[in-house]
């Protein structure tokens, strides 16, 4: 998926529902949720409280999210123009619904949400009960947050972010992972490690660390250490620099 | 993995360390994040507010977590017998270290938590400013949660849980064998690493090597050197010994 597309299928073809939500801390947390994984569209269905000013308090930058919510009586009617209606527990109960974990459930519900005629909706429970049975009989499916099976209840605003990062990264998948770290040089070159490896064996004798060791497993050893770290052609510099001025130091302290 | 294998591994050998946290309510996010995800081990620097009896009124149940948490004055002293320093941020900084997302990381962090001298510290950085660069420098390894680049800063509970999320489904995935390659001592934990980079950087200045240089800069390209090299417990004694030595050296060549 190109990356507009990407973030236009989550902005646009995605609903949050949030279903009688007790705590607007809690709505101001799926807000930010929601602009941290790119998603615009949210539906209240009765909250027991909601103050736009005081959770823009909270989702600082989220004014413009919040004056498109949308205010439903009912779930029936929030999901009313939904091309699919999904729902999210902690808890599988005994149902004949599917019932699946966002991560393997995302890229059929991105590939529904390009194909479907309404939105997807992403339903989520109130926070003391979660979606009832009769809430969970409008949802076409389940999805059901892994957890610790001793402490599975997840805070609200938890599973929506848990929910909307597996959309967001079913989306990405097709994108390449971070690149390995740039370095800011290109990589030495082998003769320049050797010269490193000469500088340092001759500050190591500048400094008598050879008196009590044996030169030859050291010097491996540091060869070995460095080798792994695949330093670049400036970092191999440094480290020379350090060997040469260790020999330059005391030989300007002897003279002087 | 077995069941039994999985929730030792994240209860045990991994610790969450909150970095000078401002609110306590994110405390008590990432508790229940913690308690969600199957984690136990909390360590905070230095919090703004602290109060058992509030937090366990938001994370219900968490009487018993909280009553273990461990307070720390400094990040340093935090996670000085932690076997890797895992940081979290959300922007990607140019910086010379690893860099990768919670998902592709995982794997190798579990792999590491069985074999590593200490637990692995999962380190989030204050509110406001995240983690410092200097804070950063103390990290084996950096995490960067995907997020919508319109709004990349997630809420520190957010973060918890993301990083604890992956981390649990990559063990319920089961981790395949160790791919690291054996070393013929046990991997160094990171208090002595760091008493390496305090002996390395000591050495430097008795050769006045930061005259004409910036010492902020050369330590950090150090550091970057010798994460990457992933050095055993007896190469870190050995780096720290040729350091040592170049000081030595000096006192005996001026009191000679």
């Amino acid at each position: 998926m190109s990356e507009e597309n990407l973030e236009h299928t989550l902005a646009r073809r995605f609903v949050v529902v949030l279903n009688r939500t007790q705590d607007l801390v809690n709505i101001a947390g799926a807000v930010r949720a929601m602009m941290n994984m790119g998603l615009e569209r949210l539906r209240l269905v009765r909250p027991d409280l909601f103050d736009a000013h005081r959770i823009a308090g909270i989702a600082h930058g989220s004014e413009w999210l919040l004056d498109r919510v949308e205010f439903f009586d009912t779930l029936e009617t929030a999901t009313a123009d939904a091309g699919m209606v999904v729902g999210t527990t902690a808890r599988r109960r005994t149902s004949p619904y599917v019932w699946d974990r966002p991560r393997e459930a995302a890229p059929a519900l991105l590939a529904v949400a390009h194909e479907a005629a309404g939105p997807i909706a992403l339903v989520f429970g109130r926070e003391d009960s979660g979606l009832l049975n009769e809430e969970i009989d409008r949802c076409d499916r389940m999805l059901v947050i892994p957890a610790n099976p001793q402490h599975s209840s997840l805070n609200l605003a938890q599973a929506v972010l848990l929910v909307l990062y597996e959309l967001r990264l079913a989306a990405l998948a097709g994108t390449p992972p971070l690149p390995t770290p740039k370095r800011r040089s290109s990589p030495g070159t082998t003769a320049e490690l050797q010269r490193y490896f000469d500088d340092a064996e001759r500050a190591l004798n500048t400094i008598e660390f050879f008196k009590s060791r044996n030169a030859v497993m050291v010097m491996r050893s540091l060869r070995a250490i460095t080798r792994r770290a695949n330093p670049s052609a400036r970092e191999i510099k440094l480290l020379r620099a350090i060997s040469i001025e260790v020999r330059k130091y005391f030989e300007r302290t002897r003279s002087a």
